[in-house]
């Protein structure tokens, strides 16, 4: 397998070709966005971090039966991943309050979500990643019917599996973002990252921080943050 | 049937009580308002127009086989309604882009939206009436699941017996915006109001704004624009 040119440079992974025309590399680099890519920062070991604990999570995801981009990891900071045409969208469930729904419903961080409830936003950053519902997106063609039920069923399938493995480890799964694509089969597949960039975890019982929200409010130890998440779960990082 | 004191003064009507626990008086007042409340304006004729617009479309969507409040028209600003406990959601259903659905999604105002869109706000002025769905709905309990997929079905009923209305009489139903509420016998009804004030209506060859967007956009005929609707479909004015 031999590394291409690069086809895309997002906030904080760079995507490149590869000889296999349904294969792609990830590289996760340092960079820690917010605020749709109004703040930027380096933030040391994160890349290498995060890939490494994508790769944790996908497999993990995988065993219980849910289709992800997995291949496997290549370096310290990119893996292989199936190539997926990405659906526009990302599928956001959410266990208890925090973050954008607070602001929106006007509802205090910390409430219990039960049933867990499930937002689709748009991906464009010019316009914030609106909100958007399921009419919108057969309105406008951005998945079919199917598609987007398909993105539902998995996303409620992660965040079950995940709110487990996190509580075991003694996390509290609050949120997360998650995006598909469809393979060269039509299968609807878990692209993108599963880490604490896009998905909120709090300390059982302290409460504490533990994802990218350190970040947006200036909290520090971001990184040492999402390292003692990974240390908790066993996921190894050198 | 006697009129008793006043429950509720709202943007647009006041709700007073009656003798009969299952009936209400809607007063439909000259006030205008955009912005969430933020601007308000008198409009002489307003009330009277809307009062007999609003009892003139609700026996149509009756006579369609739609569950409405109607009961009879009882003075030029008067109306008795059944009585509701109203769902804190509005319904809202577009047939051509224009509005907040713009401003969010980017788009021109002016596209034909097929399959029509259909989107849930919570009527919440401070929170600015926020987007919300069907998981919102069910993970905060503003409805049932039941309560929900009628409201659902209900609006696009309306929509597309009032689309075919108001085409015949030469003009574009662009949206409109109904609230629902629950009847005695726990039954999903159409209440408040449907009227110039909550729907866009463009003239069918020269698409002029015929609603409420000529006060947002201080485009001047308010009132004007909505007699001349009023007059198209033969509602009896004076
Ligand atoms: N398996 C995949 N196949 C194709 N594209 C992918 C895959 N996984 C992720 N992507 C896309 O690659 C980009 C990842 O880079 P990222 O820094 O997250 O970008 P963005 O700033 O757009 O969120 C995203 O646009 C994402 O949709
Ligand atoms: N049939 C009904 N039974 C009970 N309440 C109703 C009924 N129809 C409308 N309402 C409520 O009465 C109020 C109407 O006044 P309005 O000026 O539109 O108020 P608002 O500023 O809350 O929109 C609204 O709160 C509406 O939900
Ligand atoms: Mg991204
Ligand atoms: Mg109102």
């Amino acid at each position: 397998m031999e590394k291409r040119g690069e086809l895309y440079r997002g906030k904080a992974k760079t995507v490149f070709a590869t000889d296999d025309p349904e294969r792609l590399i990830l590289e996760f680099r340092n960079d820690t966005s917010a605020f749709d890519g109004e703040r930027i920062e380096q933030l040391d070991r994160k890349g290498m971090v995060n890939n490494k604990f994508n790769n944790f999570i996908m497999a993990k995801l995988e065993s219980a039966g849910i289709p992800t981009q997995l291949d496997k990891v290549l370096s310290e900071n990119e893996s292989l991943v199936k190539k997926l045409k990405m659906i526009p969208v990302e599928c956001v469930v959410r266990n208890i309050s925090a973050g954008s729904l607070c602001r929106r419903l006007g509802v205090e961080e910390g409430m219990d979500l039960t049933p867990p409830t499930f937002e689709f936003f748009l991906k464009n950053d010019a316009l914030h990643d609106p909100m958007i519902n399921e009419s919108h997106i057969m309105t406008f063609g951005w998945a079919t019917a199917e598609q987007l039920e398909r993105m539902k069923e998995l996303t409620y399938q992660v965040n079950s599996t995940l709110q487990t493995m996190f509580a075991e480890a003694g996390m509290l799964l609050v949120d997360s973002k998650l995006e598909f694509g469809v393979d060269s089969d039509g299968e609807v597949i878990l692209g993108d990252e599963f880490t604490p960039d896009g998905c909120r975890l709090w300390d059982k019982e302290t409460r504490n921080k533990l994802d990218k929200d350190r970040f947006r409010q200036g909290l520090g130890g971001v990184v040492e943050a999402y390292e003692e998440v990974a240390r908790r779960l066993g996921v190894k990082l050198d």
